[in-house]
């Protein structure tokens, strides 16, 4: 019956080797702790946010001898962001374990992929198509017949390389700074989709393939100018107002997903919630994350078992903990500005999380919880927050 | 309204030393990261377990030079556990900030100093004298009328350097071995107390005086031979059957002795339950931690906010959090052998704690914790987690 180490249990000192030391790969590494696993991380920047809770390599992403340092005695790879270089993953797959699968980043990686990806999984996007040249684009904008969105295939963030389109004329001026930020790596144009809200669905999936499905999340952006776009300030979880059909519904778009992809970890899919002019709503997929995902942050605080926690037991092959929720959840970003800790610490059941990084615009710094039997509950605590943390509104 | 880093919030980046790498040091850097605060430990042991989750100086707790290192740059600096030289403390309290103060590791350190401070308190206790001969221990033992327990005044721990004393004729062979045990540090009997149950109580106190009282525990201890004695097994918060009135005079009991010490951080102090006669229960105090205490553990899974979290506020200055009870937790300490770690993720809601150790006999390996609205509710899960974390019953 009992399973001393190397038995039936987990290896004592299973070492997870996490590329990137932002604050993901810091959550991750917090998460992966109480189970007894070890973490290193890669990452340029020996300053980086995970560097100061755990043993880092400091090195490019791409420096074939931090990889190998960082890779060494490691028992599985795994990552905090899907930019990787593929010449990265290839040595890195050479040498251990690498969860989620290659394939599953290089999609992440690539907006007309997993748009591709999405239509062979019966998943509903907005309108899409391929740009090479300044005429290709005004042509498939007019076919489209409405406000288009051009982004870099590649390397988008937060909203950083695109331009939104009403009309043909404004393409020839945007054109030349798309062109630069794709950095070769192709551009398409996206038809406007008009939504009411923005969900996320988050999943887990253990290499057996067992699912751990979180409830959807409600998103709130905010146009940052520092940020280059639009980035997260809000999720409440479970989503309010969705149906159960429409959960049902995504459960299975992300289930067919991660099945497609062979992925193991955990990963979010956006959606835009747009009205079906019948009354009610229909999901339309808009991104992908291969990666913990910034709106299931709530998830530390709001569920039996974390987005973070549950990546770190698939990738060390441990059985998924569960995803339900344990009420109701919003979580607030903290960016640009560090708002007074004192005062947030007197917030009654506010679980604050900071990053460990200096202020900057556009920067995300922390994020806080509050969680309550409803929303309602948690109002008033709400407002405290959100006082403290946007105090310009 | 806004409070950049050095504002009126919490600095960034301050920096907490923790004498002491073991797993409770681990826990509290575990909790102190998310509030953005920095940690370094001090241990002699390199592959101590905070040592895989921040940064270690590996060095004796009586080396200056170990001691200039580790405190080099630290803001606070406070210990894991009380047995600190105290020339150690006199070394760091002339180079930064100590929480708790030197006086409370002291009392702490002392089983004689901590019985004093509860009598001073107006706190009850067992019978006690100190003794330094053997014929003061044997005309100790006739004066209090029944069993005693003979201990050293200093470095006792689990029950080590102990001894049970039923009649007078076992003095004179019990006595070498705890002279030896007792390192010259001293000695003291103490009546054996007839008790029902044991429970402790938790709190933390803040550096403006503020108090966070957690609900009292009930402790179930385990004779472990290789921890050469007691060791704790299991703890269930909010103890149950402690009418409103004692919950109330142990959280006075408590706050006075933490008043007393000048306390700042996190306490415990353990009571007999002993029968009063009538058909109710009085506490007896039977010994302080001045640190965060095994029996608090469940905290973390528990509370709104944890007594490694609450430490980790005080000793920072920062706002004390809510340690009010979410509902029934118990929690399992996981000793001397290591469960199937994948068994025990697969237990629905069963929060895992390990501290990165190697199995070892008498050894604390890590804990589990599960929290429910009721103890009837947990009661079908807690009989699966225990028949894999004590399957010789």
């Amino acid at each position: 019956m009992t399973a001393g180490p190397g038995g039936s249990g987990l290896r004592a000192g299973l070492r997870i080797g996490i590329v990137g030391g932002g604050q993901l790969g810091r959550m991750l590494a917090l998460s992966a702790y109480p189970l007894g696993l070890r973490c290193r991380f890669l990452d340029p920047s020996p300053e980086c946010p995970a560097g100061q809770v755990g043993e880092l390599v400091v090195g490019a992403y791409d420096d074939p001898a931090a990889l190998d340092r960082f890779a060494d005695g490691v028992d599985v790879v795994t990552f905090e962001f899907e930019n990787v270089p593929a010449s990265a993953l290839a040595r890195l797959e050479s040498r251990t374990a690498v969860w989620p699968p290659a394939r599953a980043l290089e999609t992440g990686q690539d907006r007309l992929r997993e748009k591709e990806l999405f239509a062979a999984s019966g998943i509903e996007t907005a309108a899409f198509e391929a740009i090479e040249t300044l005429d290709d684009t005004v042509r498939a904008f007019d076919a489209m017949g409405g406000p288009g969105i051009i982004k870099t295939r590649r390397l988008g963030y937060d909203g950083k390389g695109q331009a939104r389109i009403n009309e043909a004329g404004q393409i020839a001026a945007a054109w030349p700074g798309l062109e630069r930020a794709s950095g070769g790596g192709g551009l398409i144009i996206e038809r406007v989709v008009k939504f009411d809200s923005e969900v996320s669905i988050i999943a887990t999936r253990g290499r057996d393939g067992s699912m751990a499905i979180y409830p959807p999340t409600e998103n709130v952006h905010q146009h940052e100018p520092a940020a280059g776009g639009g980035i997260l300030r809000r999720s409440l979880a479970p989503a309010p107002g969705i149906s159960d059909e429409q959960v049902r519904l995504a459960g299975e778009a992300i289930s067919r997903v991660m099945e497609g992809l062979g992925y193991v970890g955990t990963m979010a899919i956006e959606f835009f919630r747009v009205p079906d002019g019948r009354g009610g709503h229909r999901l339309v997929a808009n991104e992908t994350a291969p990666r913990v995902h910034n709106s299931g942050h709530w998830t530390m605080d709001g569920c039996g078992c974390s987005q973070f926690e549950n990546h770190m037991r698939a990738v060390a092959g441990l059985p998924l903990g569960s995803p339900r929720a344990a009420g109701c959840s919003v979580m607030l970003n903290i960016v640009s500005t560090m708002p007074d800790v004192r005062a947030l610490c007197r917030i009654d059941g506010l679980r604050i999380h900071l990053y460990g990084k200096e202020a900057r615009p556009g920067r995300k710094l922390g994020h806080a919880t509050l969680v309550g039997s409803s929303f309602d509950e948690i109002r008033d605590r709400l407002a405290a927050a959100e006082r403290l943390i946007y105090p310009a509104g």
